[in-house]
């Protein structure tokens, strides 16, 4: 019986999960925790029966309290970061939004756990701090973003250095093919309607920009230790082959399926083994898949793309700062303060406002976090 | 420094074999064999001073006894036999046309070698047998079909258990979208226009009707071991995703890249490596890959596919006799004594008038080889 964490169990990530556990023997919750959701949660922990909970709302604690006495329950980050230390549990499926995610995930790995990284904030920002933790801990970590599963399932019985290119695929989301004249005055509402993926507000702005791609780029170049100039970025606008891997010999694996995270989601819990899954449906290519189209990313109107790479490329916290600098700008665009083209905007101005440190350290990576987001509410006078 | 031995050294695999050998170091060609382009087979022997030649022809095999009185030269289908079971060889590249490979095939199982398999009317006629043999002899086939070169490397680093279906691609053929009226009246010259691939006219004539196609699918239940209702077949006329494999967890698993046969030999020579080789071009998927599509086959008119499914399912010697009337029947179209239709008519014949042995005899195997070729000359009075 394998026992899972999930951090972030009422998104969209972490209801997957749930339903992928419901679908499988030898697999039991132990631990659970919500942002603010907390009616779902207690759904969840009424069907789950984890031992631990946390939970980032103080209503949602106290209702949690009142409603299940005998629980073990934990309150915002300090309970994020309880959650990726238990003992109890054998993986941690990484699931909330943005780089609060970061600190769970190095306790889970120095647990010497397997993580399912779904956090891709993590990998960005504190890239560094884990791959040089993976030295030392015998931890695991196994993608859960459908690209970067698809790339792992595509290097399996490969060796990493044969690879050619890692080829990234998008969608090119909502505004693919649009102008920059277009993107001025687009609202919210538009940047949230993803063309295949029914995802979180958070990820759906970031595809919408293509931030989401770069993020995906960085952590690449993070989980499989390959140069950015070895890293492609492919428009398929279909979303059914999810990456691929382009070997020296000219040979290229890809890995493909229905635009359905609980396919990564299981391929992590049950690694290296594949199990059946009532709950997965099978891709049709006569009716869902008849025609698969490619084109480059217009890195002139989406910057998303050149400036994940260049803050990939220069290193160090520059990575962290694009993340958060990001993430703040988002949250602003979703209230409706800033408009999309201000999201570029606030990453470029925060990253040339950063000297980055590195990134081995954690408190380097958290200040560069903070003074990042605390750049962007100036920059706009928030 | 790996030792080689081609046979089919003229046709397109061979010429492509050796292209790669040119530019590799490591690899050596021991011995060497032709149907009966003589002249090109003198410049290889000049090129590559294999120790080992056998030819199919008499007016070859004297010349090349004029020509190179030091070297050991052996004639036809006994000659082939001897290059399958030299010691001094490594690696045995099988890239005859029809079932006059079997037995050299045979004679390198028993050696132990690894067999770079292109001849796959071998797997088609006597799969029984070879997987018989290969319970007791530690050869290995390494497919060098560009489909079950796909499928072998989608099955990399998985588990043969964890397969839920072959997913087979096809380009079409020539005539892909046409009618049966349409192809009663086809010459032999517009079924050798194959679409993507340039290739030898028995298997650009088996393209055209898909009884290649349907040869590969019986290969592929043979090499890996996948029931018949687990195969299925997708017309994909680009030919770039060369087959995929779909596990049961939904995911799926493809390799691509250009219609270039150097990739799938290189594979089978090279294999668990890959190798960088200057011969070998990338693909560009902006501008030769940007849209791929996928409809089903059309086997009410094709029937190349549904024969070859029956004679699997059915088994022992049916297969072989699938193989060999056609080989028989494509002959006879080249030679315009028969039409494009009555291929399939001397499938379906020769196949009626079969009752099938067991397939784990070699006698059965070329009796039933023998047989069907007989019935087809009969059955067109030829």
């Amino acid at each position: 019986m394998k026992k899972i964490t999930v951090l972030g169990s009422t998104g969209s990530i972490g209801k997957n999960t749930l339903e992928i556990v419901r679908n499988l023997n030898e697999y039991k919750i132990v631990a659970l925790s919500a942002h603010n959701n907390y009616k779902l949660l207690i759904e969840q922990i009424k069907e789950f029966q984890p031992r631990y909970v946390s939970i980032g709302s103080l209503e949602g604690y106290n209702k949690l309290k009142e409603i299940f006495p005998e629980l073990e329950i934990y309150f915002s980050d300090e309970g994020l970061k309880r959650l990726g230390d238990l003992d109890e549990s054998d993986i941690l499926i990484s699931a909330v939004s943005g780089s609060v995610g970061i600190e769970a995930t190095l306790n889970a790995i120095k647990k010497e756990k397997r993580v399912g990284l779904a956090n891709k904030e993590t990998m960005v920002a504190a890239g560094d701090l884990i791959n040089h933790l993976l030295k030392t801990y015998k931890a695991e970590i196994i993608p859960v973003d459908s690209e970067h599963s698809a790339i792992f399932q595509a290097l399996e019985g490969n060796n990493i250095s044969e690879v050619k290119k890692l080829i990234i695929t998008a969608s090119g989301g909502p505004f693919r093919g649009k102008d920059l004249n277009f993107l001025k005055s687009v609202s919210a509402k538009q940047a949230l309607m993803h063309p295949n993926w029914n995802m979180g507000s958070k990820i759906s702005i970031d595809s919408s920009t293509l931030v989401n791609k770069g993020l995906e780029v960085i952590e690449a170049h993070q989980l499989f230790g390959i140069d950015y100039d070895d890293i492609e970025v492919l428009i398929h606008p279909q979303s059914i082959i999810h990456s691929m891997v382009e070997y020296c010999d000219g040979s290229i694996i890809a890995q493909l399926g229905l635009p359905d995270m609980k396919i990564p989601i299981q391929y992590a819990l049950t690694y290296p083994k594949r199990l059946n899954n009532p709950c997965i449906s099978s891709l049709d290519f006569f009716t869902q898949a008849s025609s698969l189209n490619f084109e480059k990313p217009n890195n002139n109107t989406f910057k998303g793309l050149s400036l994940a790479f260049k803050a990939g490329k220069t290193g160090g916290t520059m990575p962290a700062v694009f993340n958060a600098s990001n993430e703040v700008a988002v949250s602003l665009f979703l209230e409706e303060k800033i408009s999309f083209l201000d999201i570029y905007l606030a990453i470029e101005k925060a990253m040339e406002n950063h000297t980055p440190l590195s990134a081995l350290s954690l408190d380097n990576i958290l200040n560069a976090d903070k003074e990042a987001r605390k750049f962007v509410r100036n920059l706009f006078e928030i």
